[in-house]
C-alpha cells in the first residue's frame, strides 16, 4: 500500500505517519511507501518504509499532481489554512482549502483508468453554526459561521460528489476538538480547552476565560489518529451516498475537565488555573457544538475516548512520559 | 434601483423581467435600469426602462465583471448549467455553477467601497438527497446526489459566507419544482410532472411513467417569480446567519395532479394521460423530496400557491388565455 499525506508536518500528520510507520501496515496490507507533503519539510520517518518528501505551498501549481503521481492507494488530505488565517485572508483560505482540495481531486481524476484511491478528508466541527440543538444529530444542516467552516463544508460536498462519480472512494470526517493538544498555547479561541489541562500538568499557570458550565466536544490526539486510520480501512459500501461523518467524542464541561485534572494531577494542578473571564472568547465559544449523537460513526466502528479523564491520562502517557 | 439578472433568457428570467418591467418598481423604489445577461440574447424588454443586454458564456472571462460593473442594487443570479448537463459534463458544471457563481461574488468584492448589493441566488431541491424524511425540516442536511446539487449547495455556502463578511446581502432560495412549466416536454426526469397537465390541456396525449402515489413539491411559475421578488425585497436582518431558505410549495401526488386536471379540464383531458411505467424514471424520482415544513420562509412572508388546482388554473390563465 502506498500512503500519501498532505499536511504531513502538522500535529496530526506527524502522529499519523508515526503510527503507520510503527505498524508498517494499513488495511491489513504492508505499507510499501509514503508520500509526505507540507509547506515545511515533514519530520523524517523512522523505519524501513521508503518515503518521498514533497515540500511546497499546497496551492502551488503542480503540488496536487506531485502528491498523487505515484498513485497512492490511500490519500490522507490534512492540509489546510486554519480557521483564524482563513478568516483574516479570504483569498488564501479559498485558494488552499477549496481550490487546493479540488486540485487534489482533479489530479486523481486526470490519472484516470482504474485508479480510485481511498481519500480521507479531515473536515471540522466548524461546518456547524448556531442555532444548534444541545445534541446535534447526524443529519443536521451544515451552516458554518466562518470562512474556514464554509470551505470545509464545500470540500465535503466535493468529496461526496467525486465519490459518487467513482473518481475516488472518499470519506470526510469531522474531528472533535483535539484535546489535550501538545505544545504551546496559541491564539485560537479554543486554546484554553487544552491549556487548562496541559499547563497545570507541566507546573505552569493557565488562564480560564469562560464559565465552568461551558460544554464542548473532544477527542484525544490518539483517538483522532485512530479515526483517520479507521476511515482509511473501513468498508464504504454501507455508506451509500453518505460520505461525511461526524465522529464520536467526549462531551465535557470545563468543570468536567477540571475534575479530571484533579484526579490525575491533584489539588496543586487545579490551583494553577486562574479564572479570568473574557467576554469575546466566551461569545465565540458559546456558539460551538456541545454534543453530538454520532450514531452513524459509532455503528461504523469509530472508537472514541471513554471519559475526559482518559483524555488527560493519554496526554500524560503520550506526551509527558514518552517525551 | 438598478437590477441585474443572469440567466435572463431562461423561463424564470424572462418572467421575472416581464413582471419587474410591468410594475416598474422593486422594494418600493422605481427601477432605473436593467442589466440582462445570458448566453443567448434575452427578449427585448417592453417599456421605458433602460436595458443593457449582455450576451456571453457566463463562465467566460469578464462576464461576471460586466454584469456588476454598473453596481446594480439587486443581482438575481439565475444562470446555471442544468442538472442533466452538469451530470454529463463535470467540467462544464463546475465551471459555470461553481466558478461562475464565485466569479460573480468576487466581481462584487473587487468593486469594494460601500457597494453591497442584494444577491438572490436560485438554489434547488437537488441539494437534498436520500435518505430523506417524509417532511423535511428547515435544518435538514444538504446531501446532494447529483453534481448539480453539489454545485448549488456549494453556491449556497459561498453566498452565506460572502454575506457574513459584508460583501453582499445575499439570500439563496431553494425553489420547488416549477409546475406547470410552459413549452415543450424535455428529457428531464421531472418533465412528466408538468407534461401530464400541460399536454392534455392542449389536447395532446401525455405519458405518465410513475405510479400515481408518487409525491413531490411544486410551485407555479407565478409563485416562483413572487418568491424571487420577495427575496429581493425582504429585510435580511432577522435571518442572522441563515442565508438559505427552502421555499414553501404544494405537496401533491400524481393522483392529486390528475384530480386537479379533472376539475379544470374535465374527463376528456384526463383521458389523454397514458400510463407507461418507466423503472428508470421511477427510481430517480422516488429519491426526490416529497414535502417540506418550510416554516422559516412562511414566517418571512413567502406566499405559496394554495392548492394544485390553483397551479393548474395559473397555467391556464398565464399561458393559454394570455398567450
Amino acid at each position: 500500500m502506498r500512503v500519501a499525506v498532505s499536511g504531513a508536518a502538522g500535529m496530526l500528520g506527524r502522529k499519523l505517519v508515526d503510527r503507520l510507520s510503527k505498524s508498517g501496515t494499513v488495511a491489513g496490507k504492508p505499507i510499501s511507501g509514503f508520500v509526505l507533503h507540507d509547506i515545511v519539510a515533514p519530520t523524517a520517518v523512522n523505519g524501513p518504509i521508503k518515503t518521498e518528501m514533497l515540500v511546497s505551498d499546497f496551492s502551488a501549481a503542480g503540488a496536487a499532481e506531485a502528491i498523487v503521481a505515484s498513485q497512492p492507494d490511500i490519500i490522507f488530505h490534512l492540509a489546510a489554512v486554519v480557521s483564524g488565517e482563513a478568516e483574516a485572508d479570504l483569498d488564501k483560505g479559498y485558494r488552499v482549502n477549496l481550490d487546493g482540495t479540488r486540485a487534489l481531486l482533479e489530479a486523481v481524476r486526470k490519472l484516470g483508468g482504474d485508479y480510485r484511491p481511498r481519500f480521507v478528508f479531515t473536515s471540522s466541527l466548524a461546518v456547524f453554526g448556531a442555532p444548534l440543538p444541545d445534541v446535534i444529530p447526524d443529519d443536521f444542516i451544515l451552516r458554518p459561521l466562518s470562512s474556514y467552516g464554509a470551505q470545509k463544508a464545500m470540500g465535503e460536498l466535493m468529496v461526496a460528489d467525486y465519490s459518487r462519480r467513482g473518481i475516488i472512494d472518499g470519506i470526510s470526517i469531522r474531528l472533535p476538538t483535539i484535546c489535550v493538544r501538545p505544545g504551546k498555547p496559541n491564539k485560537a479561541a479554543s486554546s484554553f480547552y487544552s491549556g487548562i489541562i496541559r499547563e497545570p500538568l507541566n507546573g505552569v499557570p493557565s488562564v480560564l476565560p469562560v464559565s465552568k458550565d461551558m460544554r464542548h466536544w473532544f477527542a484525544s490526539p490518539r483517538a483522532a489518529i485512530g479515526y483517520l486510520v479507521h476511515a482509511a480501512e473501513l468498508d464504504t459500501a454501507p455508506l451509500g451516498g453518505i460520505r461525511s461523518l461526524t465522529l464520536p467524542g467526549v462531551s465535557a464541561t470545563v468543570a468536567d475537565e477540571i475534575e479530571a485534572l484533579h484526579r490525575v494531577g491533584g489539588e496543586e494542578a487545579v490551583a494553577l488555573i486562574r479564572e479570568e473571564p473574557d467576554a469575546t472568547i466566551h461569545a465565540i465559544v458559546s456558539t460551538w457544538p456541545k454534543a453530538f449523537d454520532a450514531r452513524l460513526a459509532l455503528d461504523l466502528g469509530f472508537v472514541p475516548d471513554k471519559t475526559f479523564e482518559e483524555i488527560v491520562r493519554i496526554y500524560c502517557h503520550d506526551e509527558l512520559i514518552r517525551a
